[in-house]
């Protein structure tokens, strides 16, 4: 074993290979995503979340009867505890809804009986409860700030269907179930990202479930993670607001040296192939209601950004408006966007429990040459 | 920039450079360890926690004025928002320390006026504030705990000694508080160890400073990091209770290949130049307290590690006899740990916040074969 550094990455560990893993590989240049060997496409096209869940989570698609159990065991889950109930209750109604999640998510351990352990057993029923409170707690909380009730949970639901229940107060329409049930499939798994790497950086010392998973909701909270919808959405409004021609915004922006939100990925060098179906479904969405202008514009800056710059969109970008459009507040975007990375981030730190190593990577020293003299305080 | 990986780096990424930094530079085959090139044996020696916290946050030792100032900064900053109190006192009083520290951090993000910008100006002030609430933190969970009542901060005393004040209800003697204070600065900074790596981690996405120093709590709470000192404490009780003697009672652990906590270190192949001034303060408790039970333990355990395995002691091993003849409880050793290295913490994520780039390493996929076939479920 060596004791000093020897191999310089890239800054930000470009292209460095952090672990091997059996559930998600990605072909960046060919634009492929798969989970467990099978293609995005496939799972968006025939699959559900609770299905694509077991999948990541277990390696391989459940049997009927195996699919049943989860699901069960999913809706059995569909309780809080009422001290973290009571938390959310006293937290300012400003609070963030990633940091209040954050909060939740950690505080929960404080209640769970296997809090303890990273048997591949305890581990995957913490994965169930936590898949099951992560977007209780969204719900809640967005309740909560607005002064309204507190919708229970509904056991005969799926989870997207639960989801909407709890927050609008009402059964989703069939369409608004599938739309977010696809998007939860979308976003459930996506290999090294930054939020699944500080998870099993955090896993690694042998920490526990709960804070590997708080660890990756700070991550994702992150403008350059799972902020970039939110900032998409914004950008949006705001051209809607400046009654503004979206590219014409868009070059303004550019040559103003900002950032157009919701472009380019550090893999893909392709079009992301999630947001192939987010575009579809936007674009359903916007027929189907009426209401085509949040698409027609997206559609629009997309089309420049490809042909001037040719910078492809990715997931965020059409997240933004088909989750505008199923009505939800532009600050639960993350939060939507961890109810379905939960699935991922579980089956890495699983991963990482049942072959440990700790992830400790050395720095490059660039600081003051040693040995930097101690100088009495009264000679500096 | 290529998509696909480049550099396959040793598990763990053993010996990879992950960032350039300009706050600690360690030589493991000599057993350096400097912090901003300043010799960590010249800060044991001439330094206290508060000027070594500056060196770390500031890059530089402070001028008498600037110490003045920062001690009151961080005196003043010993408040607690009651609501965080309040969720203290409303969780079961069995709760491990370090759950109850990475939820409370994670709560003080709502209260904190600061807590949206990454501006250096902003994290310095997120920083001070952090580094007095934690210790307040982990000394009010203890006294809430065991039912007492909560001792007021006495802003007055120096970080060590109002730590020891709120955590016993008593101002410290002067041995106590010095050996308290040359422990927090030993621990205040080690490099991209595993929770200062999660913390960089996360702050690379741009999310905000609570968010990385909770992830990094969460590291921080793991048995193969700030757990070990815990560990080793739990080795010597053992060894007292079965009333064994302490070579025979390693030499029976190894042989059922058990670890024995607290030696060898993924950077040092000499002695961890932290363990001499442990070992040196651990001796000198024994020697005063005229119980010099643990020290003389330690001691023999050291000698046979070193003598018939080769392998050093490291930071964690005489941190543990040092700090129960302080009178600190076992599972309080590592939230000590993380009051000493949030100093380290906060000066990578400002370093990190102020040249930042996402830090998204690859996977090698070792998963199912690409396509891997959606099977229907009635043909599962």
């Amino acid at each position: 074993m060596s004791t000093t550094p020897t191999a310089t990455a890239g800054k930000g560990l470009e292209g460095v290979v952090a672990a091997n893993s059996g559930i998600c590989w990605i072909d960046g240049e060919q634009g492929i995503l798969s989970y467990r060997g099978i293609d995005i496409h496939e799972l968006a096209k025939n699959s559900n979340f609770e299905e694509t869940a077991f999948l990541l989570i277990n390696g391989k698609l459940p049997t009927r009867s195996e699919l049943d159990t989860f699901r069960k065991e999913l809706a059995q889950a569909r309780e809080l505890h009422p001290e973290v109930i009571e938390i959310m209750r006293r937290t300012p109604k400003q609070t963030k809804p990633m940091e209040v999640l954050r909060t939740a998510v950690s505080a929960l351990s404080a209640y769970d009986p296997d809090e303890d352990s990273n048997e591949h057993a305890a581990n995957l029923r913490k994965t169930n409860r936590l898949l099951s409170q992560i977007p209780m707690i969204i719900a809640i909380w967005d309740r909560l700030r607005k002064n309204k009730n507190i919708v229970p949970a509904d056991k005969a639901l799926s989870h997207a269907a639960n989801f909407l229940l709890m927050l609008n107060g009402e059964k989703p329409s069939e369409t608004a179930e599938k739309t977010l049930d696809i998007a939860l499939i979308l976003h459930a798994e996506h290999e090294l990202n930054a939020s699944t790497f500080a998870a099993r950086v955090i896993a690694a010392t042998l920490a526990d479930m709960h804070s590997a998973i708080t660890g990756a909701l700070g991550a994702l909270k992150g403008p350059l993670h799972g902020g970039a919808n939110e900032a998409t959405m914004r950008t949006l409004y705001a051209i809607d607001k400046a009654g503004a021609d979206p590219v014409e915004y868009v070059k303004e922006q550019l040559a103003n040296k900002k950032k157009i939100m919701g472009f380019g990925h550090r893999v893909y060098r392709t079009e992301d192939p999630r947001a192939t179906h987010l575009r579809r479904m936007s674009e359903a969405l916007g027929k189907s209601s009426g209401n085509p202008k949040w698409f027609n514009m997206s559609r629009a800056i997309e089309q420049y950004m490809l042909d001037e710059k040719h910078i492809n969109a990715n997931v965020d970008f059409y997240s933004a408006s088909t989750y505008t459009m199923l009505g939800i507040d532009i600050d639960l975007f993350t939060p939507i966007f961890s109810m379905s990375r939960m699935a991922g981030w579980a089956a890495h730190v699983i991963e990482q429990h049942d072959d440990n190593r700790l992830i400790r990577p050395r720095a490059e020293y660039i600081g003051p040459e040693y040995p930097n003299k101690y100088t009495p305080i009264e000679q500096r």
